[in-house]
């Protein structure tokens, strides 16, 4: 007989936006989340773009009776901006880097500098193992014309290996943050189906919350109106997802997100929405445990789909690839280019040197100058070209590892046909089969 | 009853010194490998420093019957150099690239430029799936002023948390490859410990090699003898390890390591000695699961010299940051001077500009140099600032959760103190305790 224990756990999760100096009404928002964290005293808050560790740390002070265990995930230049608080003790953390995230030029993104990553935390609720995930993909920009879209996906992609490698263990598995991807995009499809992650808004019993659970609203004052078209009213990017294990089965009973403002208060939060998501879980002794839950409860339906979708992917990478290796090229040419004009520089100047006596061709100021300018080209070039090369190498491993996924999940997916087709054979007529998956 | 089932599975791991036109004989010391992986048929060969993936991949070619599966891992500007070839399907691959991995710009070394992390494998090897590591640690150039070090105990600690927590779903777990640790360095404790991995020289029934298992010897010709001092025969830097799970028990039923020559050849295989294990599985019922199962099986004893050696861990890395902190002072300090000098300069520049007519101090010429010197400054100090931020941010995160980890090893030393006590009060004369741990 299995016995079962229920319990209950709390979630938040919000993007901050609290980039100092520079996001308006920072400080006083901080004020806000920090008081509103106190009185609320979630189990768990996942918080993302906390660039300042003052921030954190003023964070860290205000919460120490109602979160007393917390951690900072560092990375990158400026950091992860990832910071988790929690009622429970945390056991254990990891955090890894995406291998892509962005270009060091294109300063006035800022992603480079921000060094992406998802933050782990092991922590201990009760009885229970959660394996607690909180990520921000990088942005997007344009959606017309998204030139960090190959990026978005290998960061998903990284995503999902990272949760699905170390969550074997757990007992119970949250994901939040600010994934950047819309419920319908690749990177979602790709890290939901991969992983059996369940969306907690299409989950939940009960929701409030603004219309379609979107979380970067029209209405909000801090965001710009431009940036949401051709999405009038706004869009879902921010989630908290989660799943049970054999030990633990886990429910949302209910869902909710700010709308644009705060009761009493001159503004939000932040640009974003905050999502608060109510768990149930039930404890029970396992009937069974195994690797990849979700993949062996899979059934042959789902296990296509994903295929289709890892191949949708490396499709998308691959595009990414091209576009690379053009670039990588091009920096390539134009150094050469620097390095010839820097030898025909030198050439017509020694002519002088060599016919002793000749006058110099051309003024001192402009050889300066054009040899300062040859120069700045090739140093500059170097760096595209081992930037490029870095982007190449990383987009050709995540392709790499993409497709030996799908072989390995053709094979599989051949192999469940196969069991299929000789359990219908042998099955006696009102007889259990020995494998009968769940459609 | 338990039903056992016995297998072999023999593991082979070379460094193979693969510096395509500066390694000694590359070209013709990758055909004898080629040859001898081809003859010997090891089911799981992991193999490090294959710089160039030309080599890779007429290795791939030469393999194609004894070893269907293979993977090489992508990472940095030249790559992580990792390769895997396997007799057994490859399920998944995953790649960590280590926050931390020496100097852009002690190029000489290089290692920077390479990359280095962790590939792992998910293989199945007839019903047991095994997670397969293969990973390359920092060099060490100078054992008495190791400046490195530092870089190499956050890379020891990363790989321990991401064996570990990757692990978890694993039956058996295999890691190879040249950790650049000796046996009793604080980087191999720190792993042996914390991820109760099993070292196959000091654990097999058999061995055959070198004196003391060295995998670096003075009797091979390619290697520098100077670099030995004052270790005069070699060091032991390569490793095969290995560990169970509760459904699987694992043995070293033998272990060998070439010694600085090869049968009928002119030379060895690489400057490392190649290294070959043969392990036994016995597969059986587990008479139970559970997470860390090292952790939980580890006594008293085991648990407080886990502490000690992140303790010291913590205390090398926060020496690290120290002088990574000192650094990127220098470099900002440094910066402030060129920004000071090229004021100065543009100041003296426009005496003649304000006072019309005044002659121009000094020549055009140095005037430019001048002015190219601060230039150069700025950008160097800028790159070096920005880089010794990802530095300091890298060691800080690390000490952040070594400070998190002792914490909850000490809060589960304390508990298990107590249960231990709480048995011995209970324990009924000659009865079973509840918890009995094995010492």
């Amino acid at each position: 007989m299995t016995n079962t224990d229920s319990s209950r756990i709390r979630v938040f999760s919000l993007n901050c936006w609290g980039i100092r100096y520079s996001s308006k009404q920072c400080s006083q928002r901080y004020v806000m989340i920090g008081d509103m964290l106190c009185r609320e005293e979630h189990d768990i808050v996942l918080l993302q773009e906390v660039w300042s560790e003052k921030d954190y740390m003023s964070l860290k002070k205000k919460l120490a009776c109602s979160h007393p265990h917390s951690h900072y995930f560092k990375s990158g230049v400026i950091g992860s901006g990832l910071a988790l608080f929690s009622k429970h003790r945390i056991h254990d953390t990891f955090l890894y880097r995406y291998s892509l995230n962005g270009y060091p030029y294109m300063a006035h993104h800022g992603d480079w500098f921000g060094g992406k990553a998802v933050g782990m935390a092991v922590i201990g609720i009760g009885n229970v193992t959660a394996n607690v995930y909180v990520t921000h993909l990088h942005a997007e920009y344009c959606r017309e014309k998204d030139s960090y879209l190959p990026h978005r996906v290998v960061q998903a992609w990284e995503l999902q290996q990272f949760v699905r490698h170390t969550s074997a263990g757990a007992d119970m598995v949250i994901l939040g943050g600010d994934l950047n991807l819309h419920p319908q995009d690749l990177g979602n499809r790709l890290l939901m189906s991969y992983t059996g992650l369940r969306d907690s808004y299409l989950e939940t019993d009960t929701f409030d919350g603004c219309e379609d659970g979107i979380t970067l609203i029209a209405d909000n004052p801090f965001t710009n109106k431009k940036d949401l078209i051709p999405f009038e009213k706004g869009i879902r990017i921010d989630y908290i997802l989660f799943k049970g294990s054999p030990k633990t089965d886990v429910f949302c009973d209910s869902m909710s997100t700010t709308k644009g403002s705060v009761a009493d208060q001159p503004f939000p939060y932040s640009d974003h929405e905050a999502l608060t998501a109510e768990l149930r879980l039930e404890t029970h002794t396992p009937p069974g445990a195994g690797r990849d839950k979700n993949l062996k409860d899979s059934s042959t339906g789902k296990l296509a789909e994903l295929v289709d979708i890892v191949t949708e992917a490396r499709t998308e990478v691959k595009v990414g690839l091209h576009c690379a290796e053009r670039m990588r090229y091009t920096a390539k040419r134009t150094g050469v280019m620097g390095v010839a004009l820097l030898l025909l520089e030198l050439a017509i100047a020694a002519v002088p040197w060599l016919a002793l006596g000749a006058e110099q061709p051309f003024p001192s100021t402009s050889f300066y100058l054009l040899a300062g300018l040859c120069f700045a080209i090739l140093l500059t070039t170097t760096m595209l070209y081992i930037f490029y090369t870095m982007e190449v190498k990383s987009l050709q491993g995540a392709e790499d590892q993409m497709r030996l996924a799908v072989g390995s999940l053709q094979e599989g997916l051949r192999g469940f046909t196969l069991a299929q087709a000789l359990n219908a054979a042998r099955k006696p007529p009102g007889g259990l089969s020995a494998c009968n998956p769940e459609e």
